[in-house]
């Protein structure tokens, strides 16, 4: 089979975080997959689970790609997120880590990140 | 213990690696430490194999920070190194992955690029 484009898998990622639709981003990962938000925290595993995850997400986003590198089924990538709400805007550029199966579903995400990292304007 | 300060450490590593000593870049890992590099490569093991590695670096080389993101004891982060041999620039952004332990010494690298990503100008 061919390789999966995980760069367009990483570009569809981020449009299904920025719509707020949880399932929709779940599912762009594998049934068994698990979420490690911010890295050191408690993972989520499975899709019901990633979808309540990004479900729970507030306001209104927005998201961009900053920088993605791919080695094979496995990625890195920065990108900035912004959720208003209200007149207030919260920043964050983390860097994901992401794993991927054949199918180019995501099998594991860590996403590195601290809360000092926020800026809000 | 006061955690160690990972910001920095990853300050000293880049700038390790432009001096082009491999013993002084291998000095910031742990005695057992991993470095895979790129990610999906045969990881090298251990002080001696990490030197080996840097010390064959060839050409004069500089460092930039882009983007780093600590959580806890693992950190990722984007940089540039730009490889100079004679007359041409070899550039590459990779995006690191590392663990550190209780005394900010680096146990594992993976790096994350491609060789379709490196600019020669």
């Amino acid at each position: 089979m061919t390789a999966p484009d995980i760069k367009a898998v990483i570009e569809n990622y981020l449009a299904a975080v920025a719509s707020g639709d949880g399932a929709a981003v779940a599912a762009l990962y594998a049934a068994d997959a698990t979420l490690e938000d911010p890295v050191g925290s408690e993972p989520h595993r499975g899709r019901d689970a990633i979808s309540a995850f990004y479900g729970g997400l507030q306001g209104e986003i927005t998201t961009e790609l900053l920088h993605a590198r791919v080695s094979g089924l496995e990625a890195a990538f920065s990108f900035r997120v912004v959720t208003k709400a209200g007149d207030t805007s919260y920043i964050v550029e983390p860097i994901d880590v992401m794993t991927f199966d054949d199918a180019g579903q995501i099998t594991s995400m860590r996403a590195f990140w601290a809360p000092t990292d926020m800026v809000v304007e």
